[in-house]
């Protein structure tokens, strides 16, 4: 399989649009902003993938990507919808980077996009609950946050982790937000504020909780050799690794196994180590997800994520850069389009573009995205590795 | 890229389960088969793809490939989920190949699921929208019916196309499907009932049109190597190929320029001609696009597709068996499940199985597949080639 680089990336902002721009407006502007990025024409694009999660609610789904690439003149070419929960769009990204690997394409379009504002809030739950088992997980009423609830309760009660620990992660990936012109939430937020924020599923209060997003993001991807013909800095997909659930009920509430076993064969793909991972944008839905995913990633020991954060090793330039982009609490959370624009962010940042909130010398970033839930587990888990 | 090959196929009969079987139980029983077929263990699966359009009406989309999945024992491994309209399943096979092809896995696992029934006629409505470009078509009341009609309408006036010759198509569809018993309707029908069924979209009536049906598909395909250690008669993957719509509004309704586009790649990559084809599973989601699609796919020429079904060339063992499985109007179209279920359709008959339906000395057999509509085309088409 052939080494395969992101010769350019572009997003919109992230935001709360529910009439305008729509799913067409969105993902024409990521797709030229990227394009004009790699520069590339249409006419270079070979293929294009786009990773949406939407079909409940009314909003565009389906067709999503042929229309939004339609509006950049991206047609006639196959392109294909990937749909694994809030992980859609890493997966696509996956699947663009195999075909191009696997020397089918030599330029591929990666697409994702969501338009989640606009639903009625029944319509919108009975859609994010499609992300576990319907027949079990659906009708006990297992959301999301309830999962997370009960998660952050085990981490407290094994860890000693605190609900101050998890404000922590909101208060900073907030900061960080404040330097990211496409965050959905580009305000600090105090520890006080996080705390009082009110409670959605103890511990976990409105603050520890990703927003409701809307926003479209899109990177495009090229071998090596024509990669050098578009720009002067490729930056290399290193290890491109997706997991599913084993479904194992576990008893262990406190470390997903998916993460663990997607992240250690992405390393070993990438011949690198947690240590050697300058930033990382993990998949932080929840304050007490961000804080058990590095745990799982391998950048602190279990039961010590809490303690990091506390002790600012999470902060930009600390020990690891975590959500440097503001993450899924601050940038926002437009399901579909979250996997891409974690790769925009890796992007930038290992290009030295990334203004205010520059990770000093960066040279390898990873992305960790999650999707779906079910039985105790994850659905699907992405681990993408990138390297300047 | 390597050279991939089918090495197991099983379906569930396609019909109308509104309670029970459900999704997991549909796609356990498809993949089970497949691979018991493919004389696989679950250790030997690298992979799943998933083609499932659902997702409105509360049918279990977004997990379903996971969750069936499971039920085999086929779980960690990377499972995607492809979602492109009626061609969802075919877009799922595609991709396995390209992840095969490629070198990345040996021996990968395809389903194609969908329950529809079971859903208030406006749900389903409302979903099967989601193909078009919501914003125009969908405002517009475009369902598919009424795009097939004005097809038609268009056909008969330029080619003098007959509705009895459309009414033929279904004819002999149905009787193909009494020799396959995992047919939705394998029943035979009168030219005389089909001409006077009631009319949905003029000139197509009720039995013009493919039924809403649930089912399961699933395929098993390993690179060459590996496909002999399990296999004695694999099935080589000669063409996969994709294309997408142009979105050019033409003024001839009357082929679809995805069709010839797709195709026109296919026969080049497969190294074979019209005439090289034994049998074809076609998109006769209505009865003149079976018509239209053996025009486009080079079989007949333009404008002498209607003729050729009355004069009986597209009957199994005359000049190119049509859908000798039934094709989605007598064997039914679950949406998601489509794509995989024309596979199975052509390993039987490459293979020498198909029973009394069986076309004698088939060596080359094309699947056809088709997914959304926009603008005046195809928003997917997907053609197949395989040969034993």
């Amino acid at each position: 399989m052939r080494d395969v680089y992101v010769i350019g990336v572009g997003m919109t902002k992230f935001g709360n649009f529910p009439i305008k721009p729509g799913v067409k407006e969105m993902g024409e502007e990521a797709c030229f902003k990227a394009m004009k990025d790699a520069n590339v024409y249409p006419k270079d694009i070979e293929a294009g993938y786009c990773g949406v999660v939407a079909g409940a609610g009314g909003a565009q789904g389906p067709l999503a990507g042929n229309l939004a690439m339609k509006q950049v003149g991206v047609v006639g070419v196959p392109i294909t919808r990937c749909e694994n929960g809030c992980a859609s769009s890493s997966t696509a990204f996956r699947e663009a980077w195999i075909s191009v690997a696997a020397g089918l394409y030599d330029v591929v379009l990666v697409l994702g996009i969501e338009k989640m504002t606009g639903l009625p809030t029944r319509e919108m739950l009975k859609a994010m609950t499609q992300g576990s088992d319907l027949e079990i997980e659906g009708f006990m009423g297992m959301t999301f946050p309830g999962v997370f609830g009960m998660i952050a309760n085990r981490h407290m009660k094994e860890y000693g982790t605190t609900r101050e620990q998890m404000a922590m992660v909101s208060v900073k990936n907030h900061h960080n937000a404040t330097m990211n012109p496409h965050a959905h939430y580009p305000k600090e937020v105090s520890l006080e504020k996080v705390l009082k924020s009110p409670m959605i599923a103890y511990p976990l209060g409105l603050l520890d909780c990703c927003p409701i997003s809307d926003g479209a993001a899109a990177a495009v991807i090229a071998s090596r050799d024509v990669a050098k013909k578009f720009t002067d800095t490729p930056i290399k997909i290193l290890a491109a690794v997706q997991k599913s659930g084993t479904f194992l009920e576990k008893l262990n509430a406190t470390t997903f196994d998916i993460t663990v076993r997607t992240a250690k064969e992405a390393y070993r793909m990438a011949k690198v180590e947690p240590k050697d991972i300058d930033l990382a944008e993990v998949h932080d839905c929840f304050t007490i997800a961000e804080i058990l995913h590095n745990e799982d990633l391998g950048f602190f020991k279990k039961g010590e994520g809490g303690k990091a954060v506390e002790e600012g090793e999470t902060q930009i330039n600390a020990k690891v850069s975590i959500n440097p982009s503001g993450g899924l609490l601050a940038k926002g959370h437009p399901v579909g389009a979250t996997g891409v624009a974690q790769i925009c962010e890796l992007v930038w940042q290992l290009r030295g573009e990334a203004g205010a909130r520059q990770v000093d010398g960066a040279q390898i970033g990873l992305a960790h995205c999650m999707g779906n839930f079910s039985h105790g587990d994850g659905g699907t888990c992405n681990v993408t590795i990138l390297e300047r």
